[in-house]
């Protein structure tokens, strides 16, 4: 097994990528699939597919290939979705509201719990399954409904100083919706969200 | 050089990961890299980055590395990021208008230019750089407004009608917000945007 510390951000990428394959793959009800087949169906690379797994345990087996509902629960408790995550969203303006109501954040271990914002427009505002709290309230917040994910739906220029206060009341993860690099703190991971990824992927086939 | 359909989505995602790891380069004023510094450096696999870099042509000198400019210049290119792309958003609702004014939305080779919804509500009202107009006009939304890539951020069962209309509209790419599996067309590529993907990799540093 290697250390949490170890596992780049494309090695998740990639084995959050496999999870939503096999999950596939479920729905279609197969059972077995080989590392070759895997990659064939979904335009992956069957050597990268068997070392990415190779570093978390033996899972295959040679001629028979993977048991899909096994490898499906292994990747599921890996990547930590075997359990509840609650989330508070900072920033409640059209994007907060907008991941607060996003199914793929209010499914399975994700759950949006909490919202602040600094507007007293919004403040008070129910928003899907809570009211919105004042972002001067945000370690009682955290305190009192439990949220581990803090969201940063603010703009650029107030990120670092919402990262800082998340990271202070207590938040152990940080996703980053603005488009600023952030100075991190040891112990509150970041990861930023940068949305333009995915138009440049699209962008590629418009040539 | 291979062609666009041998080009796998992960493949995609490291280039665009790479060019923005070069961006961060140039803003350091770093001038050459040899892949093993930039693996170092990224938390990526060297070889890998020289296997993905090699099937688009040579960059790198053995011993010298890369040209830092040349590269990012030639994957800007390459992923058809040095024209621009008008596009239109499908949905006005808290996440269309949080896409229409989003950073990464409106800057260097991306323009959101156009937004329609079938809300009369939404319908003649400004956001950003423009006025709604009516989902039932999006084909001469499109033509008057040059929009190449339409953007769904309409809810999950409203996805493929709203596909299909971008499709025969003469949309030319299609980014899906909408946490729905669509049936594709030949010739209008679709990305999905799964955000919770973020999600997952932030998971796996909290287990």
């Amino acid at each position: 097994m290697i250390e949490q510390e170890e596992v780049s951000p494309l090695t998740l990428n990639r084995l959050s990528f496999y999870l939503r394959c096999l999950r596939h793959l479920q729905e279609l009800g197969i059972k077995r699939i080989s590392s070759q087949e895997m990659a064939q169906r979904y335009h992956l690379s069957a050597t990268q597919i068997r070392k990415d797994l190779a570093q978390f345990g033996e899972f295959g087996i040679r001629g028979v290939g993977y048991d899909v509902n096994a490898l499906a629960d292994h990747l599921n408790s890996l990547l930590g979705l075997d359990r509840q995550h609650a989330m508070v969203i900072v920033g409640m303006g059209n994007l907060g509201s907008a991941l607060a109501q996003y199914l793929g954040f209010n499914y399975g271990a994700f759950h949006v719990v909490a919202g602040v914002d600094n507007d007293p427009k919004k403040i008070g505002r129910r928003v899907a399954s809570f009211v919105v709290r004042a972002a001067a309230d945000l370690q009682d917040v955290v305190r009192e409904s439990g949220a581990e994910i803090g969201v940063l739906a603010v703009p650029a220029e107030a990120a670092q100083e919402n990262y800082d206060a998340l990271a202070e009341a207590g938040i152990k993860g940080v996703l980053n919706f603005a488009p600023v690099r952030l100075k991190r703190r040891p112990g509150v991971p970041l990861k930023n969200v940068d949305l333009r990824i995915n138009l440049e992927e699209l962008a590629f086939f418009l040539r």
